[in-house]
């Protein structure tokens, strides 16, 4: 049926470009490009605040297009959450994702990255949706022994190419890797292929050089004033210039919507050399407060969103997905509750909707923001244990009672925030004040909305093992690469934090 | 000897012109305007960062001009320091100040706003260059009683026109005050009559409405998402839309220097009501950390000064002398130090000029910045007597032997930070790395070779006398405002910081 909507509006639009001009093309669906980094923070860019202003082609990429200084991701950390590879689940195939649904009207897709959805085969991205792949299927940690664990592999499509730290060095002394110069030369060839060949492509970008342990490839190291981590932000803001150059020289710059963010804030536990900024955000990853949500967000549609816009509207990276679709003229999945708002009025019409965003830590709803007001239900950083041995999400912010070590609930009378005044949640509303009461009542009908409504998904993180590693990638024979995994063993996975 | 100088090159700024273009009217030289505000930090501006964005004119001017990320001011305290009205000292004859050197240049010069360099008589500022004043000698704290402290008095040149919350209300309760508005509409009309009178002017634009209590006209009041501190930023921001677009409509804005920048960083004092933002960086005014020091800084000169610039340039609100003597083709007094640069390099050829930063606290050297490396000698926020009862100059921030209430010395091994990856000062280099060493060993020779060359001034602040302040300013006794002065008792001046 979405398909079918979509066909039509295309249909029109050929209409009346064709009465318009006289002869024309067939109009293409717009290309979709998701640029989705990992552990950068909001401080991270030049447009942002930045002192040394290392991003111009993301800056300049905001000046084009628009900018949302409220935009947060849905978890605060890594893709749905942290999976290490012996995490046994993955993406359900009851979920339809993006790429699934783009397929219906004719879009080619590729995920260019890490994706993080389950390593295990009937989690792998094309059998998802995606027709192309080049990346990895967990975070680029390492290098392991191959014994006890095995690196990561890097894959071509449906086999894999090599391993991290063996065929795709990583110099964990010096930093340097080539692999985001793979991941932007990806990247321009998808996009030239699907261009030659006038299909409309998605392209979901993710890169994870600003993760530690960070690295750039040899031309870039040592080449920003923020040391290693700002040498791996000066790369990809350099291969994003790329690759939005390349749109415009294709002529495909006004028929693509680009939109840039990341997964979470930025780490501050590998700070100052690993990790990037939050601004004037508290804490980062791993945290619920601004610091581990918040995060950069540019949209970028040449002749479509207009230049050198900001937009205040609340926005959530869940929202990439609805409005992903509204751009290729396709509809949600009308059979199940759909999260995200299609953000197109805000960055056509530059409307604001009323929305909440909410916090999660695992199954918690830690907070919720509406409007300016964001309430605590639960504060948490790390425990005492893990504090006292130096593990700090927090590093040199502490604010009584807010920044705690142990779970400290609120859910009787939240800690409340006025985002405007106090971005960086220090001083906590009186509840003694109309404004504090006025707050916590709009919120709490807002809360009490969703949790009636929520549909709990099932848990893919539960169930550790080790023999489903990635020992023996599908292609590890063709390579030699094949390892021998141990017995299985099933276990509860344990999330210290 | 200067005057000749410029002179000169006018001549033959005339010449060339002339032998260009044929007939042409005689140039004069640049018009200097320098808006420097009161309190505003760092983070306040959107362009720096600040979540809400409600600074589109300054964002603008730094689009059309140049950003300095890396500016300073010389002391982070108001004006040379923080002067109450008893305070019997103020600016000496022996300094040459800005304007009577421009006059020698055909400049007229004008003040608007807060002048804080010595209220009486002698200290008056048409008694040391300028043409005219609009504006008070001092802080607008108050309302006083009149008996044991006179409301501080605003002035039109020579003679007082009335007193702060007398004949110019500032309502506490609600922030309502016409203030900015008075001092726009002052700075609009200067610039019209010294265009139409073909004279080139220097203007100093001092206005002090987001110093606390901090103040907005009803039209800005609660038009910000920042609360009543960001409505006065709006107010100024307007403001300086306006003037902006008035040397453009005059035609006189490729003939107009205009520098923006702040006397300190944000008082973090007064947040979040009344208190702005340092952005990244550590604690604020009062502190010789980044957020009490490092300003925002904008310099615009279309068609001279590159349009959408960022220079590292390291740069202190002192270089604004040199700096707007070069302007004006002028070169600075030759019988005596001159602790500032000229930044026309910087800012006219992107060059970058390798200088120190001196961070003082009174006589107290406390911390000097070197390219990225920034010593502290010794570290201090306040007080421990003060901290307890609630006087926090690095709310929500601390960090363990920086951040200290009492005066830790650190000058045979200073705490050395990186400020590139690390401009919060959160990380303090390990003193056994070579990074360190080699950073001391660089720092350690430029301050041996400033402290023997250092001519330190005659103190201005150090006796105190409730007799001086503003009882009876010239003018009052037109209005029927004298006051009658107590006894005169010279004391020593207290200052807690």
């Amino acid at each position: 049926m979405a398909a079918v909507a979509a066909e039509t509006r295309w249909q029109l639009l050929l209409v009346l470009s064709a009465a318009g001009l006289g002869v024309t093309l067939a109009p293409q669906p717009p290309n979709i490009l998701l640029l989705v980094m990992d552990d950068m923070g909001w401080g991270d860019l030049g447009v942002y605040g930045e002192p040394s202003r290392e991003t111009p082609n993301l800056d300049q990429m905001a000046a084009e297009g628009m900018l949302f200084p409220n935009f947060y991701t849905a978890n605060p950390l890594c893709s749905p959450s942290y999976t290490p590879q012996e995490v046994v689940g993955g993406i359900p195939d009851s979920e339809h994702l993006l790429p699934e649904l783009l397929r219906t009207a004719g879009y080619a897709s590729k995920i260019v990255g890490k994706w993080h959805l389950g390593h295990r085969p009937q989690f792998h991205p094309l059998k998802h949706g995606f027709d192309e792949w080049f990346g990895s299927p967990n975070c680029h940690f390492g290098p392991y022994d191959n014994k006890a664990r095995p690196n990561i592999p890097v894959y071509r499509d449906w086999e894999m190419v090599g391993r991290y730290y063996e065929e795709f060095p990583i110099n964990l002394r010096t930093g340097e890797a080539n692999l985001t110069q793979i991941y932007v030369q990806e990247a321009l060839d998808f996009i030239k292929r699907q261009q030659a060949a006038r299909r409309p492509f998605f392209l979901y970008w993710a890169v994870d050089a600003t993760h530690a342990p960070v690295y750039a490839s040899r031309p870039f190291l040592g080449s920003s004033q923020r040391g290693r981590y700002g040498d791996a932000v000066r790369e990809i803001d350099a291969g994003i210039g790329r690759v939005l150059r390349l749109l415009r020289d294709l002529g495909v710059a006004e028929n693509t919507f680009v939109f840039f963010t990341s997964d979470n804030g930025a780490a501050l536990i590998s700070a100052p050399k690993q990790g990037g900024s939050n601004g004037p955000f508290l804490c980062g990853k791993q945290t619920t407060f601004e610091g581990g949500m918040r995060e950069p967000a540019i949209a970028w549609w040449p002749g479509r969103i207009p230049a050198g816009q900001v937009s205040h509207q609340l926005g959530s990276i869940m929202d990439l997905f609805t409005t992903s679709l509204s751009v290729a003229g396709l509809e949600p999945p009308s059979d199940r509750a759909i999260d995200g708002l299609d953000l197109l009025p805000a960055m056509l019409q530059g409307r604001l909707m009323d929305r909440p965003i909410f916090y999660y830590r695992g199954n918690t709803l830690m907070a919720v923001t509406l409007g300016q007001y964001k309430a605590h239900f639960w504060t948490w950083t790390n425990s005492w244990e893990e504090f006292r041995q130096g593990v700090d999400f927090c590093p040199g912010q502490n604010i009584s009672g807010v920044t705690t070590h142990t779970q400290e609930e609120h859910t009787k009378l939240p800690l409340i925030f006025h985002l405007g005044r106090d971005p960086g949640e220090r001083y906590p509303l009186s509840v003694a004040s109309t404004e504090y009461l006025d707050a916590l009542h709009r919120i709490t009908s807002v809360v009490r909305q969703h949790q009636e409504t929520l549909v709990p998904g099932q848990p893919q993180l539960n169930v550790c093992n080790q023999a489903v590693m990635n020992w023996a990638p599908p292609g590890c024979e063709k390579l030699g690469k094949c390892l021998e995994p141990p017995e299985s063993v099933p276990e509860k996975c344990s999330w210290p934090h």
